[in-house]
């Protein structure tokens, strides 16, 4: 495929900051390890950095909204008018990760793909329509290939963006009635798993709703059951616009040298899409935590991410991400701030 | 036994602020339950301030040090010097509580209980001097009575200027060379279980100096037996100064009406033994974090615990609660600052 932009090798890790951050962790006045998941993640925003000692001060948060044409199954609790609600929702101030956004000092970026109820025109609202939502994809392909690549290009777009900004981390959130299940089909495509594994409640199906919806992606498994060997086909036949634009965003920062933070389930599963589609952009992808979506933990294990949360979470809208940001916060401060035990003469273990 | 402070009932916690605080939470928009743990801390924390919209803006932390005489069975990785010479960095800022403190713009008191090296005057620490260090529990008491109880009287000391200065969450953390064995040797005792069950290797020791520990805890037990159904006196046989005053601080606090975030292992089996004196503190205890030493699943598990973070900690310092605490504050924003549904005209879930 022609301009392909998304196969582009990641940018590299710096190896030998790394290796001085490691270093430095070993000389700071603790028990070596005792910082546990925190050093490594001080450690491993050296090498992406490239700097002895990382920082993560500037915030960009995008969030990626579209609607989804498989709810003609039933398979949300949620009306799709709520998509063009919550954006309203989003600028107004009133969301959680507008909430979040505020209190963290981030850069809040919201874009609407394509709701397939209109919405008047909302001031701090990034238009794309895309589609009037997705297609439905058991019945057929969820997008065109035409719009899979232009959603891919909005993830980039967004990230772009947030490096001219001079951002030092990025946060993708998505918004869309009916997203658990698309990003349920993509990661059993992905996965080569069954839906019975995968599919839980997603916002608020009960123990009928989610039968329902593992029904529902069965079937769309076997229509499209031909071409899901494809990571670029499965997204397009199975994913929706903001799917894509996370994945887009994902693979982008890679490329740019931008940190990522994923959120949950949803995230996840476009990020899973992402490395599927290069390899190369694993290493920068952080992962915010471990939602309460029983095919979070399949998607996770297949990335080895290891996420810094687990509080039972399942909102979306990049909230789980912009919850864990403090703790990246805190642990570049550690590495950065603590004394040695050279300047703080303080013994260590006797050898 | 008389003056026994601690045994008075904790504040009551406010049931129908609660309850309101249980109603607002329906309201936000936002899946009910979608934010997980966050939920139910928003909630719990307006039941013991009293409002609706709680807040931990005023944070206390207080750091108990103190010796202890086990390490003349060979159970820490380190030299007793470190504890004073800790002390120093705590108050020179280069310590992992010190910077965290100043990050989260905390209020930090440092006491020295009682150390074994004499350490020279240092501006900003608070010396009490109880003993120089406490006797090795593995040979006789490690406390006298009076001891104890000046212990928990320091720790409620700390809580009264706490509240003297306007705290909204108070935080306890610890620092002293043999206190994981101390910790384990008491929670041995208030679990009824073997040193082999809980003891683990603190913050350095390899697999043959956690099973020496054990025989030393073993031997302790033993030797303590007939005095340990009682917890004020396995506090005193087995405990430390600094544990005596985190257990007094706990109590103080659910007295006072002061919620306090509890830190790993050592703090831990400080608030089981403080929930032992008196059950009523139970309901002002939050708790940080599930850190690496095994025997801390047990001391949760007795305290019914849901600790918010699972990150590999062994630090100890309270370095775990202050990492917590912005999931405390970003709670209550949320909690305090999401529109409702009818305030953003979002839809609910259909009937």
């Amino acid at each position: 495929m022609k301009h392909a932009w998304w196969l582009a090798a990641a940018k590299s890790v710096d190896q030998a900051m790394q290796a001085r951050a490691v270093a430095r962790q070993q000389q700071l006045t603790k028990p070596a390890g005792s910082l546990g998941q925190l050093e490594q993640l001080a450690i491993q925003l050296a090498g992406l950095q490239g700097r002895e000692r990382p920082s993560i001060e500037r915030l960009w948060i995008s969030i990626f909204a579209a609607d989804h044409g498989v709810v003609a199954e039933g398979v949300s609790a949620f009306p799709q008018a709520v998509t063009g609600q919550m954006l309203a929702n989003f600028v107004a101030g009133g969301a959680a990760i507008s909430v979040l956004a505020h209190e963290l000092g981030a850069s809040l970026e919201v874009i609407d793909l394509g709701t397939a109820v209109p919405t008047p025109p909302l001031p701090g609202v990034r238009v794309l329509q895309i589609g009037a939502g997705t297609q439905n994809f058991a019945r057929g392909p969820a997008m065109t290939p035409q719009q899979a690549r232009a959603s891919l290009q909005a993830g980039r777009d967004s990230v772009l963006r947030a490096q001219q900004a001079g951002s030092q981390l990025f946060v993708a959130g998505e918004m869309g009635i009916g997203n658990t299940a698309a990003a349920s089909a993509l990661a059993c495509a992905l996965l080569n798993q069954s839906a019975t594994a995968l599919v839980g409640p997603g916002t608020g199906l009960d123990a009928a709703g989610v039968a329902h919806k593992a029904a529902v992606i069965e079937r769309a498994l076997a229509l499209h059951s031909a071409a899901l060997h494809d990571p670029l086909l499965a997204l397009q036949l199975l994913g929706g616009f903001e799917i894509a634009a996370l994945a887009g965003a994902y693979l982008a920062c890679a490329q740019q040298g931008l940190p990522a933070l994923v959120d949950g389930f949803i995230c996840s599963v476009a990020a899973l899409t992402a490395v599927r589609l290069n390899p190369s952009c694993r290493e920068w992808l952080l992962f915010a935590h471990s939602g309460a979506e029983p095919g979070h933990q399949h998607v996770l294990q297949a990335l080895g991410a290891e996420p810094l949360l687990q509080l039972g979470l399942r909102l979306g809208e990049g909230s789980g991400a912009a919850l864990a940001v403090p703790l990246l916060q805190l642990a570049c401060r550690l590495h950065n701030q603590m004394a040695t035990f050279a300047e703080a003469a303080v013994a260590e273990r006797p050898t």
